[in-house]
């Protein structure tokens, strides 16, 4: 069995090597495997039912908000794509452009959406009329590419990634901001209660704020590795877009008016958030939400097999009704490999079951979270998985919060707030706000960028921004971040 | 509302102009809009909404048989593409080649997926090393591009479409096969149970099958416009991509073999037949088992409106525990105008409710597919809901049925073979099976095709094929076919 262990485990330990850690994780336990095209990966079942979770939750939510799903083409042509600047600046150096069909030159170049906010528009302004078609609520699950040239990481940063996009038009500044914010609550409770990752909200800043759009509000995660990352996005997009698709109404006064727009998205970069997040030595540590499979039964039959085989699938029957759960029966393997192969799963709980446990009517529990073993009588097993379940969803996340919490720096001072970045912290700070010193804090930092600034700030800032020295407009956090 | 009625409404009726009928149909229903891409179109959440509850069912049949979801890259590199000969050959035609990113010129173009055959098996050869990991069964939901050159026709012939791709490789032909003809069964049932459309299944031709395959299965329907259509396809794949891809295994003698692999997958072409399968001279009709709504409530309030919307909620609330239903309360609309919309939308049961009917304890139920109207108790309106559900779909499936049985011509001789094509019916005939023969049929026919060969074949064919006179090997429909 040490064999097995030395051949299916991880070969370094996370806080020893973290992005060897990372890269052995997602494909030992199954989540990803690389494809021929550099930068694009294959999502394997394991990791893409984490997916199909996320996505029954935020269904549900958006379609209570009156969120209709639809699809819109993958292909936008190149003058559409332009039609809005800062827009397309800021996408079109990672388009991906379609320039043939089968051996014939197509007469305008298409690029393979990096976004849709384009293509959608120039429908909107065809279904737009009057008061009575606002507001009109879309959102669509798809791949999107974006051909970046940096280093690929899984999940993190690939170039082709599924995400939702939902793309609204309201009649009022009023509804389109509230809308806004709403979302970007639904994204919070995304990352804290699925996947049991704290996360900050606020707005970015003018820099980091999406090509096009009049603010972007965003959840940002901090990751063991000392390193910042965007989670989601919620953009308001003013009247940019309106303004160029010519998507207007006539209001209930029959006068007409351009609508007001936000865009907002969650990526399947959320996976390797958590998987980096709660991931351990031994591999992946799934938070329960979010399992494909909460439990695990592991049958021990050296001997009594038919005796303990039944008992299991009782136990089975037992906690399918109510839990994610499998019976792993298969006869080719130890015990020991499939609690290895269990862990590297990262399964939150697995059950096992030999005939000393029959004998006395109860099994054994084992936590992915803490490795933490008990004695179950069956009678009680409904509950105390129930119960446990629970425990290690609460128990990751606090943990999570309180890695984010001892990361995270205030400061007013300009030499803390380099010493901190250099110690891989977020820094919160009073800061001026300008794209300017943004960029001063990123040269003198050797790369911290401005993560979000919160909304609950004090009504009166009279801090000065630590790196430039002018009054401070606001605080913020800072980091480095992927 | 006269006035209401015209602009909402079909200009032309289904049986004089049907090609005119399904263009309106599709757009006035809120199904499709045109997009700036020719041939890429818009699925609206009206129609979507219908893709959606065929994924439910259809995840829900292949989880319980153990096939996984997972989601493999929307690029293929031209050499990867190219390994397999005859699958190359059937699909290059068609493909759409990303040749740049951003600025950069790609050092080998990338193919946008038509199917993913080849992406997928390049995995599958890493994946697959011993018996213990087979069946391998994965599915994916996904958008993939054909750029054909015939002209585009919204669902059933679009250059950019959605569908789910099924790839599966067993340890032997028997599972493989058993396989191919269990999916079968599913999109059939997919077909008559959900789309109420009757499906004939079969085996396609030599020269119909897929590119690649050894043999390849379908479900042909039959459309009023007296067309044919292909409804979707399970395919042996056997051992052909095994042997390009070099997928082996180690049986439990040790020794190596290849796998035996399937495809098959269904698309959103299934929405647009049913659509000119069921719709009528008012629009849409949805069978009750995929319509995004299976009833809506009208309330007529010309006096007593907050009376009647008290009493319109209630019955929402009544109904909604059990279907999916919705109150239309917009006041800025006439219950007339009301009408019109949701009979264009094909909603299979709206319910009126007025000042009378509120004294009368009762509500008006007024069946889409037949136009009947009938007064209900409010005390026996969900039995009557749930009946007359099942009675529309079962009628729906029931004219359908009648319609295919009753253009399908069985016959052995050449001349009423030629006839009854002509006369845009389906002809059931024995047939020599050779795709020279076929050829002859498509050219003296001017463009029928073989549909299938059913299964249920008799033991001992004696008759000769009616086109070339050789001995018939088989019986075959034909007919002249999207």
């Amino acid at each position: 069995m040490a064999e097995e262990k030395v051949d299916i485990g991880i070969t370094v330990k996370k806080s020893d090597d973290f992005s060897e850690w990372y890269t052995q994780v997602i494909q030992k336990a199954g989540l990803i495997e690389y494809s021929s095209v550099s930068g694009c990966m294959i999502i394997r079942p394991w990791a893409y039912s984490i997916w199909e979770k996320i996505q029954v939750f935020f269904n549900k939510e958006i379609k209570k908000r009156g969120v209709k799903n639809a699809y819109f083409p993958l292909f936008i042509p190149e003058s559409l794509l332009k039609k809005e600047a800062a827009h397309v600046e800021g996408f079109s150096p990672e388009v991906a452009w379609v320039t043939h069909a089968g051996d014939s030159k197509l007469a305008e170049r298409l690029a393979v959406r990096p976004t849709s906010e384009t293509i959608m528009y120039e429908a909107y302004s065809k279904w737009v009329r009057s008061y009575r078609d606002l507001p009109l609520r879309l959102n669509q699950w798809c791949n999107v590419v974006r051909w970046e040239f940096k280093n690929p990481v899984p999940f993190l940063r690939t170039r082709e990634f599924l995400w939702q996009e939902g793309h609204t038009a309201f009649a009022s500044q009023k509804e389109a901001e509230e809308e806004v914010y709403d979302i970007l609550d639904l994204y919070k409770r995304v990352f804290e209660e699925l996947y049991a990752v704290p996360v900050m909200k606020g707005k970015k800043s003018e820099k980091e704020k999406f090509a096009g759009a009049l603010f972007t509000t965003s959840v940002e995660a901090f990751l063991p590795n000392g390193k910042a990352i965007q989670g989601a996005t919620s953009h308001c997009l003013g009247q940019n877009f309106a303004k160029v698709f010519d998507i207007k109404f006539l209001d209930d006064n029959k006068q007409s008016q351009y609508v007001w727009q936000n865009s907002w998205g969650l990526t399947t970069r959320s996976i390797g958030i958590m998987i980096m997040m709660h991931g351990d030595d031994k591999g992946l540590v799934l938070p329960p939400k979010i399992a494909p499979l909460q439990a695990v039964i592991v049958p021990i039959f050296y001997k009594e097999k038919d005796k303990v085989l039944e008992e299991a699938k009782k136990i089975n029957d037992l906690l399918s009704t109510s839990f994610d759960v499998e019976l792993d029966s298969r006869e080719e393997y130890t015990p020991g490999w499939k609690f290895n192969e269990w862990e590297m799963k990262g399964v939150p709980i697995r059950i096992e079951i030999g005939p000393k446990d029959i004998e006395k009517k109860q099994v054994v529990v084992v936590r992915r979270d803490t490795g933490v073993k008990s004695f179950v009588p069956v009678a009680e097993l409904q509950n105390t998985i129930t119960k446990t379940l629970d425990d290690i969803q609460n128990n990751l996340f606090t943990n999570a919060k309180k890695l984010l919490d001892s990361n995270t720096v205030e400061t007013k001072d300009w030499a803390e707030f380099i010493r901190a970045i250099k110690d891989k912290k977020i820094v919160y700070s009073p800061w001026c706000g300008e794209s300017e010193c943004e960029e001063c804090i990123k040269d003198k930092t050797e790369g911290a960028k401005s993560l979000n600034i919160p909304f609950n700030l004090p009504k009166k800032i009279t801090e000065v921004c630590p790196q430039c020295g002018k009054p401070a407009k606001v605080w913020c956090y800072f980091g480095k971040s992927y």
